[in-house]
């Protein structure tokens, strides 16, 4: 397969980039050709601004979805943006690799996000009316490949859990898994996480990297998370609700995108 | 009371930035004092990086928490982090405001959390050992003072409700509402959120305008969401698991961390 990997960590040798190395190691030794996108080496501009839109009339106000629509579709967005769209095009799976900080993505990486998934290329696919909301949420752009995060956290595993009191890691994940990955159409496998990684002993590492390789040598063969799709038949159209009767008993909030009929085995 | 609001979008002619202007007006109408931080006319620098901390030594490996926290006790965060923390100090209440853009916060917002939110003064605070875990989600420095977000989203609320495809926009939030805002101590009101924003005529901003006045006019009144405070006794420490018995029947994912006994009428 052909991978990118998106990497959002400040520090060259921090145990993000040792983890990095593990992940882009184990890939090119399974043959997989792998592009990275280090974001900060990069010196990746993360905010969306009027310099992301060179053609759209400085008299004009700006409207974000419109410029980058326009942009888009006439080939007019910045050479960085395009070198990454080109990146997710070549790509049969994308990696994205960062720290959790406030229980999301560092500001690098969400403007990587807020830049590069351009008007008509990562939304704004298909029909819009009062009909239908285009093709999104396993349909777009990106159909047909993967995705999947590796992301490092300071805090304790049992935190992260069912009860855990940040909230259960896959409920923290869901607006990038769900809205970000599986809107322009990705597949998306379960998450890597390791967790109390500041305090990483030479032997968590190990533990870590040997676990990490296992996920990459499974990067094919992985099941994803069964994700609903939007225009699949689970759902109203147009209010997009999920029809009665599909979840499981207990199923509530972000769980009710899951099907339970096609849940992964793990 | 004093009120500073934090406002994330680009245009100054937006939609966003005419109801910060009401929201601003209505404050000050009603005798507050109101500072804000328009994020974009500072320019504000999105990504955390060495130059945040100009007393790391150049040769040593960036731990950026560890830098944060040297720099914070030390003053010697930039001028900018500084300002954004003195007002922080000096507030009652902190509003966030931005546009949703792929379920969260635009990177420049993310990037004053993950750079203003220094170690020691809005994490790290309090006793961290194999027995207790900090001062965080309803004690910290920020303890006392109000939050409140307020969100423009292009979706329809139908697809932001409780079975709506884009997942519950209460979930969606909750990454911020608890994690950002609950975390450092905030008591964290209810969201304020419009909803297709890009499709909005006159009467459907004065619509909103409305609704956003009466909530201007009930910061001091509004119940906060009844997250659980971590260090209340709804939690095993140091696991911070929630303990039994204490959720409603159908509590399940996020909505555990809300006291349904405490909750607001609304």
């Amino acid at each position: 397969m052909k991978v990118v990997l998106v990497f959002a960590h400040p520090e060259p040798k921090s145990l993000s980039a040792s983890l990095r190395d593990v992940a882009v190691q184990e890939l090119i030794g399974q043959g997989h050709e792998v592009r990275v996108s280090d974001l900060y080496a990069q010196e990746w501009k993360s905010e969306v601004d009027r310099a992301d839109f060179p053609n759209w009339p400085v008299e004009k106000r700006l409207v974000a979805g419109a410029a980058s629509n326009d942009a888009f579709h006439g080939d007019a967005l910045t050479s960085d943006v395009k070198r990454e769209i080109d990146n997710l095009v070549w790509a049969d799976m994308l990696i994205l690799q960062f720290p959790l900080w406030w229980y999301g993505m560092p500001a690098i990486l969400k403007g990587w996000v807020d830049r590069v998934y351009a008007n008509g290329f990562a939304y704004g696919v298909g029909e819009h009316s009062d009909k239908r909301w285009g093709d999104r949420f396993g349909e777009g752009n990106l159909a047909g490949k993967r995705a999947m995060l590796i992301v490092t956290a300071g805090g304790w595993e049992e935190h992260y859990s069912d009860r855990g009191v940040n909230g259960p890691i896959d409920d923290l994940l869901f607006p990038i898994n769900h809205g970000v990955l599986f809107y322009p159409g990705y597949e998306v496998l379960p998450p890597f996480v390791a967790y109390r990684v500041d305090r990483f002993s030479e032997a968590d590492f190990e533990a870590a990297a040997t676990q990490l390789r296992d996920r990459m040598r499974a990067i094919e063969t992985t099941a994803p998370i069964a994700y609903r799709k939007q225009n699949g038949g689970d759902y109203f159209i147009p209010s997009m609700k999920l029809k009665p009767g599909l979840e499981g008993a207990s199923a509530s909030g972000f769980s009710l995108h899951v099907s339970k009929s096609k849940a992964a085995p793990f």
